[in-house]
């Protein structure tokens, strides 16, 4: 049976499969050789995530007598991050909190899906203008941002020290996205959603750790003949399977 | 659990987690509400995919104890219809036996998952220009094309006795598409596989038909709560489920 990718996330995560989305990219990228499954919850942070877990992952592995996934990316913290004493208050999750409740959701991946690999990501960076744009549209400028970059920063630390901690692999995509040139808006549409050009730079990050744990194109056989491989001369041949 | 779309095909299928795809876009239309499923395979015929569809299926359905899909498109004739007297001659498979083929699919969806909508998609039509450059290059239009729109729409037709034979929705996509404007180079890229248009004309006919069977974002209950009714002074409570 097709190995599953899991994708457990925020809107970042719920968006993936629009145009140009990261997620969308991985199933087409797979598309012979792994199902992926959204898990995507807009405005949830990891409080809200702990909360529905089981629930939301009803249907997401193979069901009785099929396998566990082969791996699930865990991708919160930007909604946690949220300020609290700004505009998205009921979205904040203190720090410490964060860091628990990350390591409560791998505890349960654990116990329920023994063989997943689970993939932490950090927050992605922010961009205070936009933000403020994306709040109060352009009449105010003088409006404080309900997220900040430090904010996110201190959050994608907390998410890499939980994976150390537990010895997962982890995406920095908060440090990373910030090695691009103009990042705060060739990478993000509105200081904390993904553009295209975004997408693609979590896109490689996930092909390159899916890489590094064993899972690729390369490593992965299609579970049914692949058109050039069938001959033409006889192609019922590669069928007798 | 959350109802599932199974999408069954040829490229057309495989390649619709493609940027700007009609599987993605299903996918996000569907976010909160539903998972879609590829199964696409490049290059089949129905031959070749009754020959493997219990494989095929492995892990599409949600396994011992769930629920059948909600619904499975079958689209499949763009690769039978080639011209059995030209290039492609080994992916051809004759009108009779394609009816016949798609009888078989359709029974063995039935017996498997009672329940489950099966939606029958036609042939696209097919620009031959197009595809003598695909097939051959620029250097000699002298060629003929593998595939002819004629040969397509009587296998359309043929898919569409099938489906009115066993009751069953079908999209006619090879009719549809051609009441566009400059259909042969804005709905197709290479005179058979879709351009981001191509995709939306689909995409929007298979919306359609499914709100037909009654599955659409208001006929379906997200499982979890949408941020935008979770109450920001207690936010908790949206939980207590």
């Amino acid at each position: 049976m097709r190995p599953r990718l899991v994708l457990f996330g925020d809107s970042i995560t719920e968006l993936s499969f629009a145009d140009g989305g990261w997620g969308a990219a991985l199933a087409d990228h797979f598309a012979r050789k792994a199902d992926v499954v959204l898990r995507g919850f807009s405005g949830y942070n990891t409080r809200w995530a702990l909360r529905v877990l089981a629930r939301a992952m009803e249907g997401a592995a193979a069901g009785a007598g099929g396998s566990d996934p082969a791996a699930v990316t865990v991708f919160f913290g930007a909604n946690d991050a949220s300020l609290p004493d700004r505009k998205q208050v009921h979205q904040h999750v203190p720090l410490e909190e964060y860091r628990s409740n990350l390591r409560a959701i791998c505890a349960y991946f654990k116990e329920q899906w023994p063989s997943t690999k689970i993939i932490l990501i950090t927050p992605p960076p922010i961009y205070e203008p936009a933000r403020i744009r994306d709040m109060y549209g352009e009449d105010d400028p003088s409006k404080l941002p309900e997220r900040t970059n430090e904010a996110a920063g201190a959050y994608a630390q907390a998410c890499l020290t939980v994976a150390k901690e537990l010895n997962l692999p982890a995406i920095d995509i908060w440090t990373k996205m910030q090695q691009f040139p103009d990042w705060q808006t060739s990478a993000l549409c509105d200081g904390l959603h993904f553009t295209l050009f975004g997408n693609k730079i979590l896109f490689d990050c996930v092909l390159e750790t899916l890489e590094s744990i064993g899972f690729s194109q390369g490593s992965l056989q299609p579970d049914l003949p692949l058109f050039h491989d069938i001959d033409p001369k006889n192609p019922l041949k590669a069928f007798e399977i």
